[in-house]
């Protein structure tokens, strides 16, 4: 299996830390994002929607969209709650993930990392949604150690990729303990390559 | 169980056509969402993040996303693919819903219809986004009747429910023959309330 993907970016890095986890055996191809590399036409033929991360598979089919791609490699094991309910909360944190943290978190820190722009001079409207979405994770990580059942699932690895990153774009963690201590608990798991 | 939404949310109706489609015992509660319903103490202590739709089950259980729920109501019906890359695939549909067609498409018609904004006046970045989502639709639809496989999943069910109102903030279907056709195959199956 080939991995295309950019380490600067964290959807990218959640598939690298679910293989790594689960020792799977991939062929990480890098592609230059910032510099379009996801946009030329042989990428574009492979994965027309241009963006990474995508996985090809030794048979030539192609899976994109972090996620998705976490959720196909992670099947049958305990990144994925066995409980049924439980499973359905992992989902639900996996699109909240994509709907309302990545959309605010990342596109912050690519503004002011990759873009240049000064923090004080991110959008108030992207800043706020940034922050009630860190209250979110706060709020949950006050109540329960992960975010679904008693261990760390793909619901915690799709929010740790860019949560990592938050203080990039000035977000702040010292008045949140939980996502702190959390923070720290999956970097031991997950950041080990 | 209790389904918590306003007909007007494409992100509702999404649950609404999966628990008809599948013929799932529900009580509908009305959330006027425009009118800030989803966010009163009493909605925001079932689901803090404020949004519809979220279901309630018997024993006071929530889940949240449209998305994660559909996935969870329909589980091991022929809304979900048997084959298990097939619903890897219904799940990078689902993903790229949420951030790359939503996004747009829903926030465009909210901004018209809702808001009151006039077409013209739609920032062009919205625009050309929601156009980039519909051509990767068109072109996904001209090799294939459904999204995944040969018939009707979640994939359809989500990209249906924005995109039979993108005619309302001016997305054109006239150039987008497939799109056509699957639309009314979908409203045959679907909108039948």
């Amino acid at each position: 299996m080939k991995i295309y993907g950019d380490l600067i970016s964290g959807n990218c890095l959640k598939v690298k830390y679910v293989v790594d986890f689960l020792a799977i055996d991939y062929e990480w191809v890098p592609v230059d994002v910032v510099g379009g590399g996801s946009r030329t036409p042989e990428m574009l033929a492979l994965n027309p929607v241009g963006q990474v991360p995508f996985i090809e598979l030794a048979d030539g089919r192609v899976l994109s969209q972090s996620n998705a791609i976490m959720r196909y490699l992670a099947a049958g094991s305990n990144l994925i709650p066995e409980d049924f309910f439980d499973q359905a909360k992992m989902d639900q944190w996996l699109f909240w993930e994509q709907y309302s943290h990545e959309t605010a978190i990342a596109v912050a820190r690519y503004r002011v990392v990759y873009l240049g722009q000064a923090v004080a001079d991110l959008d108030a409207v992207l800043v706020e949604k940034g922050n009630a979405a860190l209250d979110v994770m706060e709020r949950r990580l006050s109540e329960n150690d992960w975010f679904v059942g008693d261990g760390i699932t793909l619901a915690d690895i799709a929010l740790y990729a860019y949560t990592q990153f938050a203080e990039q774009p000035g977000f702040s963690m010292s008045d949140r303990p939980n996502i702190s201590r959390w923070l720290a608990e999956a970097k031991t798991l997950l950041d080990v390559a």
